[in-house]
């Protein structure tokens, strides 16, 4: 399979590789026509990267919560098969004070300067610089550091793509944390989208067409209609499991489902 | 009896097993189809986890000051028979400070990964991270550790449930601390759950069906009528006991009662 | 007298108790009946912890600025006669800083569960928290460790009873620090209250029956008439003793009691 | 003359006489008939600690700033003839960090503790906490250890009266610093008033009648009108001197009093 | 070429001239008139120092992000020869406290007063105070810092010319840091300015005149018609270079063009 | 000339006047009678202090920046002729921390103590205590000690002149920092003022009545006509400095200028 292939590949791919592996647990399904097209336009940043046309390179992906940009960053990445691959995401810093983080931090591009090829993943990078909305408060060391860090140009010879992911674009924005690109990561939009994801071969058959339109039918009701969904493919899997515990196992999905997209329609 | 029983099967228990006893000092009281509908989502989640089917899962008990929070997750994980179960409380870390905070709350994630199977309890949640609505103040870093250990996935075969409790639910939302799953937990309502409780066995005789109509009477009476209760089975128990030290154990009961629920109205 | 005898039965009783006494220096005089029912709830409290049906009880006093609150829990908590009385107070902690204070408090609490019966006063618990509403400020340590040491249960046959007194009710609930029964301590509200207070014996005839008329005909002039007082007792003694120093008694205690009730009137 | 006889009376005075002496530079001009009520009050408070009728009493003068407040103290002070008088002010404490400046406070009032009889001048008590109102910004600390210091009752036999001066009652308010009692001091407010101090004694004759009629007749006509001056004495006397270095006394009188009177009505 | 020139010229030149020829990698593009009329005062400025007129002279210049501000001043601070010419940007500083802050931006200044004619770029001056928006926060110690820097006049006979740049212009007049002089850099506004980009000698042909017509028509038809451009050099430059990766260079230049343009219109 | 005249008489003048020199580079040039008027208050206010007269006194020369403030508190000390000026400025404080500045301040105010005749000028006071409008942000210690300071009555026989600068007078009124008088410096306000430095002897003619009268021209048609200047007379110099190195003098001169006086118009 493609992991076992990689390693052989790259023996010196790094320390990341499983953690990379992790975040795409569920895999990727092509639930809509936008995954192809994320897909595409990795790749094409990696080839901007790889040609060295542009030497350092940064691209933000966007999402709501649960939407799946973790999952794509990690598979973009694998895929280029650069020699340096690595992911840096929050829970790696617990405990850490600002001036460790900032260390970790540099360590990550440092390491990065030192192979031809270069791809990091900062992943939820809001939380990187423990942003918190009530306040709000933030880190403005770790963030001046990232700044920094984003902005200093790679040796020559070592050209460098960043993928960040968050759902916190404006938040971003406001923080004046600016990328030179960015790629939205819609979620589950519709019900049609939602019986793709029901029925796609990697359920191994746990739903039927029946049971995915009485299900459809049952989240419509307890959501008083409307055709929207709006739930990120992650809570959409997790519902699955959930169901998978009950007798009535499409009565309970349609119930989990339910109340998040009466979160999602709520605001909330 | 039950927790006897406990000790003999689990001698490696763990130390905290007492604590969870304590929580439930005043029994579970039957007193609406909710309590049972909860014990049950309980059972389900802990199935998800021990089935391995979602190796970590978070789920959050919200609901009213003294709804009964905390004595049914520590029921729930009592009654899961993992061979870890901790309870984590806000006056286990009394005069810490926010590193010592991060390093107790890590070594109990730290601790679960060790065994089979593991329930954490994490109790008043907001106060774990130092919640004070003015201001409003609260700890960052130990926000961001818990967000970190939460997010983390255990390593393979240490699947992990999460139950905490809170009486801020819209404040975690605030601070974008997400749990996977939620269960509210409701207060008592109406003056036919009030009832229920004072008539139940665990109150030994202690009121008649008379002294009940009597007390209910008296509490709609100071409270300008009205159905409505909405009084947590906390203070209802507390209510008894003082009233116990009155001659008049009726009058007292309906006299501090009326108080509770109109301040329950008044939105104190 | 009381005191002294107090001395003989407890020759434990600890170090507080000259400060308890000296708390009620101007005597609990009967000016409204509801000095005597505050009185009896609180000896309800005490038996209620005293017959362990609740372990752990906390009380609050809340009123006015120099209602009375303090002499009042003093009051309760002497006649208990509970082997370990303790008063904890701002000026105790002088100096103090956060981890002194929670040291200090942490002590009066471990020392109480080495009792068999135990009460704790906690006076003024706003400045306990360095409460200042300017700001507001106030310190968030000190105020999560009294909400652990006020949740923590006492060990088992160490039952406690907790007596807080404040100004700032609304602060507390603002601040989340909850008790579990509140007692109203009010200000002398009427011309008649007054009275009672001057002619109380312990006054010593200071004032006749003529000279209270003229006092309060006068205070009504100077307040643009009204029946209303709206003055602590504290403020009414120190009146009086102001009042000493002049040739015209009656006069000057008009003149300065009349500005008390205007400032209470104009809400400052 | 009053001050060196007063040396001869009391070797034991103490340090901060000069301090006080100086605070009196200007004299004590009696240009309203207030001054001499604020002078009889003050006498009647050192009475009621004298006689041990009221062992601890707090006292605020508070008025505007420059409006005699500091002189006016002090004179209260230095006539009591008491063992032990002491002027604290902000000036003493500069560079202290909260810490020494606590100590600093706490030493003056256990001083006072060891002698029988004692007064306390705490000078300009907002800035002693070093209030700023742009933020609001003040020491926590040190308000804490003074609202200590004050309720803290004195030993036995060694009663205190407290003098404490401010310009910023409403922010003593706010701060919830409390005095027992309250003293308003005023500027001067009609022309008349000011005509008094510049025909006073102390002056020593540097205005005629005529000069007075024609800079009061100029400060209207600058000032657009109107009987009202409110300006503080000590404003009064700089522009006295300032007025001296010019030929035309009366004139550059009344230019400079006629800038402070628009001022003040312009409510800078 | 011109650098290598430089070179044998100036062998003292300094560390940054690296830095400061990476800073015009992209080369000065002259698409409107503005830009040499930069060049011509950046002239002006380095005359007026050069000739002692004014031996202490900083200017601004400030404009939209990645209009070209650090590009234009490294070129007129290489343009002047001095022979003391450096670099200060945020990234130099990367996890450095204020202190160290502090005394890097010192260095710079001393060792500007070693040579007799210099200049300092300070880049992204905003960045260097750490200014963030949201809070707003900055460093109060590096802006005081800067602040003294640049108003300190240098030793007799040490001229300095201080460039500056930044794209918050209103933020820096709200911390007081005042410049002598201001140069404004504009976006490049207009279709033909565009049009003058694509066709540059630069891009050695990438498009050509009709490549230029269609993709300036689908930029219009994207974001809804309209003249305007208002986007970076920088940013039109990274879309080229990302268009080279695709089949389609025009079609996809006209996308990420598209996409920029609609966000500057958005204000975004 | 002067400076030399002074240093024979004065040796021991201090360390202070080549840097109070420099703040006089550029001449006082008579160009309104204002000039005139604040000299001789300054001079008045010497006398004040030379005399004893008042011991004590502190002037605060305010106006917009670049008025001519230090320059003239520069001038009218260096007039005195007292053995004892120091200048303080922000830019001596360079780095300090809170503690350093307040010794710094504190060791001039000490010196002075020491000599019979003193001027202390303090000069943008409100950078001294680090004030920035965004926060806004100050230090509250150095504002303590400077109040302190200010307050702190001079030993016997010392007798000290405070000539403090401020461009934000109504800052310091909100900090409390007061002073006892008060001096304004306007701006170049008309034409007529503006035509009266450019023909000063100092410009030793650069320009000609001729060249005066089109420039004028040129800047009312840039600002859209009106009779206001309202630059401050540093702006106005430098403004000639940069129309130097242009060969249209005249021309560069009303287009710098126009700038200038079109954005005070707009307040900014
Ligand atoms: N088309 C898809 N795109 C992304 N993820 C997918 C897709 N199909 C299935 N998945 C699975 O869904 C999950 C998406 O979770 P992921 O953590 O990537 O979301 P996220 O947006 O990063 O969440 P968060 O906001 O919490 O960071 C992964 O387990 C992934 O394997
Ligand atoms: N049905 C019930 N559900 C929960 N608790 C019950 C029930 N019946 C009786 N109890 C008793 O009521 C008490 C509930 O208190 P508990 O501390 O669990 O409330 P809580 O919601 O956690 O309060 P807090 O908001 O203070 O944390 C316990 O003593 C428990 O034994
Ligand atoms: N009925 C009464 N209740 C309370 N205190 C009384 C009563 N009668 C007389 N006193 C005397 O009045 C004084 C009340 O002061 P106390 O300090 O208790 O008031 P407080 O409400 O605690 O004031 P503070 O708000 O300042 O804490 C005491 O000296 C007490 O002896
Ligand atoms: N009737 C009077 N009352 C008070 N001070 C007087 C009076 N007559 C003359 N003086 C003189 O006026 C001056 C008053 O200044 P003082 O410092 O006491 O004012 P203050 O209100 O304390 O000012 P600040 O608000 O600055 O503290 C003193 O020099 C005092 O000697
Ligand atoms: N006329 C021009 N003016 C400025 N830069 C130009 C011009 N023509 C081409 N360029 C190139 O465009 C780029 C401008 O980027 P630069 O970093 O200078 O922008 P900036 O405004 O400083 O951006 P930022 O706001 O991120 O600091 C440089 O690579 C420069 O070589
Ligand atoms: N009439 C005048 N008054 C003041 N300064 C003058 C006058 N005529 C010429 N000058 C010159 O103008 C300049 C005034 O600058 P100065 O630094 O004193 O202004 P400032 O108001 O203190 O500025 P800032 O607000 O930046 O502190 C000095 O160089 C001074 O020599
Ligand atoms: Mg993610
Ligand atoms: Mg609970
Ligand atoms: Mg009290
Ligand atoms: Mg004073
Ligand atoms: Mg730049
Ligand atoms: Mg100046």
């Amino acid at each position: 399979d493609f992991e076992s292939a990689l390693l052989e590949v790259h023996p010196l791919f790094g320390v990341s590789e499983e953690d990379l592996d992790r975040c795409v647990e569920g895999g990727i399904i092509k639930f809509s026509p936008h995954v192809d097209k994320i897909l595409q336009s990795g790749r094409d940043f990696i080839n901007q990267v790889r040609t060295n046309t542009t030497p350092l390179l940064s691209v933000l992906l966007h999402g709501p919560h649960g939407s799946g940009k973790t999952a794509l960053a990690a598979r973009i990445a694998m895929e280029s098969e650069f020699p340096f691959i690595r992911l840096v995401k929050p829970a790696d810093m617990l405990g850490m004070n600002e001036i460790q983080k900032i260390q970790h931090l540099s360590k990550s591009f440092t390491d990065a300067y030192k192979s031809p090829l270069n791809v990091l993943v900062l992943d939820n990078i809001e939380l990187l610089v423990d942003w918190v909305p009530v306040g709000p408060r933030f880190s403005s060391a770790v963030l001046a550091a990232i700044k920094g860090l984003m902005e200093n140009k790679p040796p020559k010879g070592r050209p460098l793509l960043i993928l960040a992911t968050t759902s916190e674009r404006t938040v971003l924005q406001q923080l004046q944390l600016n990328f030179m690109m960015q790629i939205a990561v819609p979620n589950v939009m519709t019900a049609r989208e939602l019986a793709g994801v029901m029925l796609d071969e990697s359920m191994e058959g746990a739903f039927s067409e029946a049971d995915v339109e009485r299900a459809i039918g049952e989240i419509r009701e307890v959501t008083g209609g409307g055709e929207g969904v709006n739930v990120g493919i992650k809570k959409v899997l997790l519902s699955m499991q959930t169901a998978m515990q009950s007798q009535d196992r499409v009565g309970r999905f349609a119930e989990v489902m339910g109340e998040a997209v009466a979160e999602g329609n709520a605001g909330v």
